[in-house]
């Protein structure tokens, strides 16, 4: 390891957090389903193929405008099984709360997770509740770990793009970003943007309906749409085009951006999914996006090529082109 | 609820966590499987029955004589499943690092994660690390959900204890809790004492290899003994009756409970499981957990009547008799 200490940037998902995974997790826990680094794992039961995947949540503040920790740790996890191609089914929930905790907080947070399930028609059934000593976290961390069953025929993983895919991004980027950045202490202005957290299982399960040509799956959450790209375009060797005039971006979210320096492409999304698809069905998946209420800003946002692999080029709104690539480590911790 | 602020009792396994569950969780996840509230939940895929169980561990100190968190953090959910029946299979690993931690600490515990996870025979299959920053979080917590496949003819859970049950219990008890408090600061002297941290799924399938009858299994690991009995008492509307000179304790550990003030049968265990077993069977369990290395000190401790259905009784060591009640809170927070 090139570093003595744990620094934000190793949570990031992005490069510095990839060589963590790659040189300690990976020789660690040494097995071949680790090894694919999706989403989630993909298992196999007697046949049965179940998607398996878990996130901890310590987005701060545990509120903001569009949801709460809760939510966004159903929405979540629920997003990741669906990424695998899984249909989310059962779910668990560790909680780790501090000594003092508003118990009325508590209450909305719990009770927005149950509704948050049952819009994603799923069922918590098993968890766990630890209270530390105030000081030992802050206010609450949720994990949440998720099974889906996959069903026969569905086969998506990140290494599967292949030239020729169109990408279809569903909505509009950024939002749960500018939406946390905006809320943090000493930011906070009132932008209107809100959280997008929402659940994508339905919509997924709308697009398999229409084709079976769906190859990867991604929701760009931490690191954002350009950090996902690039893990796409390494692990299929492929190379991605995108076009920054087609990438949805709500006008307030692009102002707060450009006055901050940020940039979108790496910032997250907590109700948005990534699909590459063959082109041949890339109309009807489109159409079948916009159709569902989280898809209504859908766009096809770029392609798949066989030049530069492993690279993603975006070409600019004035004509030039530009490599996206991985960042090495955080805009912004506790996003999620 | 009864109080405006969340406690440590809340995370304690006690009664006042008890209540939490019941008047939160319960509510806002409505869903059969949950309502079962075993050590995990049991799941049905086309026919197979998967036990999927979920824990969070938040020890202090992160390293003790025995073990650390990191395989505590194994042990524990591979446990977990075990005691629903579940052959475990695979865990995901959810870290929460503080900004800061040594790298040296994280490889060490993330190490040993994965012999234990050799040990088990479990694959760890699916990951998150957040890295929060400094003050957000006390160096490390780590989330384990695991899952297993529960063999045809396996039935055990919480509330099938029958009237004639022999209850086992694996080996000394208190060991874990008596050296994380050791270890404490402030409280460090040096004990000799170790924590008992293991897995139990081999001992269990052992223990299914010779027996049918097995009807409870259980791990009192927060709360201890006397709150696993007490909740198995509850659910099967049994009564249970141990002898406290039957009960394996570590003299050391018997020493430093005299000294501090604190009861044996209400400390964590991480090494240790109570089984339920048709009187007929007994014997032959015994001696077959006893031929395992995590169970040479194993006894059998006492049995289930049909008196005073709810209640554990203790014949203690001088002739009397005393109700071992489930404790309100915490006797001591972050134990595991």
């Amino acid at each position: 390891m090139k570093y003595d200490k744990i620094l934000l940037d190793h949570g990031s998902g992005g490069k510095v957090s990839h060589n963590l995974t790659a040189a300690m997790m990976l020789p660690a826990f040494d097995n071949p389903i680790l090894a694919q680094l999706n989403d989630g794992a993909i298992l196999e039961f007697d046949g049965q193929r179940i998607a398996f995947s878990t996130d901890s949540y310590t987005v701060d503040p545990i509120f903001f405008p569009g949801g709460n920790i809760g939510d966004l740790a159903i929405n979540g996890t629920v997003n990741d099984v669906a990424m695998c191609g899984g249909q989310p089914l059962y779910l668990s929930v560790g909680l780790i709360i501090e000594e003092g905790f508003p118990v009325r907080d508590l209450e909305t947070i719990v009770g927005e997770m149950g509704r948050a399930a049952g819009r994603a028609g799923v069922s918590v059934v098993t968890g766990d509740t630890k209270v530390v000593p105030k000081g030992a976290v802050d206010k609450i961390f949720i994990n949440t770990s998720g099974l889906g069953l996959i069903p026969p025929g569905v086969e998506v993983a990140s290494h599967r793009a292949r030239p020729g895919d169109r990408i279809i991004l569903s909505g509009t980027i950024a939002d749960h970003g500018i939406t946390v950045l905006t809320q943090r202490e000493g930011l906070s202005f009132d932008s209107g943007v809100t959280s997008d957290t929402a659940p994508l299982n339905h919509m997924v399960d709308q697009m398999f309906a229409v084709s079976n040509a769906i190859h990867v799956l991604r929701d760009p959450t931490r690191g954002g749409v350009g950090t996902a790209l690039n893990e796409i375009a390494e692990k299929s060797a492929a190379g991605i085009r995108i076009f920054e005039e087609q990438i949805p971006l709500h006008k307030e979210v692009a102002a707060i951006c450009e006055l901050l320096g940020f940039d979108p492409l790496y910032l997250a999304n907590e109700g948005k999914l990534l699909a590459f698809v063959a082109e041949a069905d890339s109309d009807e998946v489109l159409s079948t996006v916009r159709r569902n209420p989280f898809g209504r800003d859908a766009a096809v946002i770029g392609e798949v090529v066989s030049e530069h692999p492993g690279r993603v080029v975006m070409e600019t709104r004035i004509g030039g082109s530009r490599i996206v690539d991985m960042l090495a480590g955080e805009q912004l911790p506790r996003i999620c």
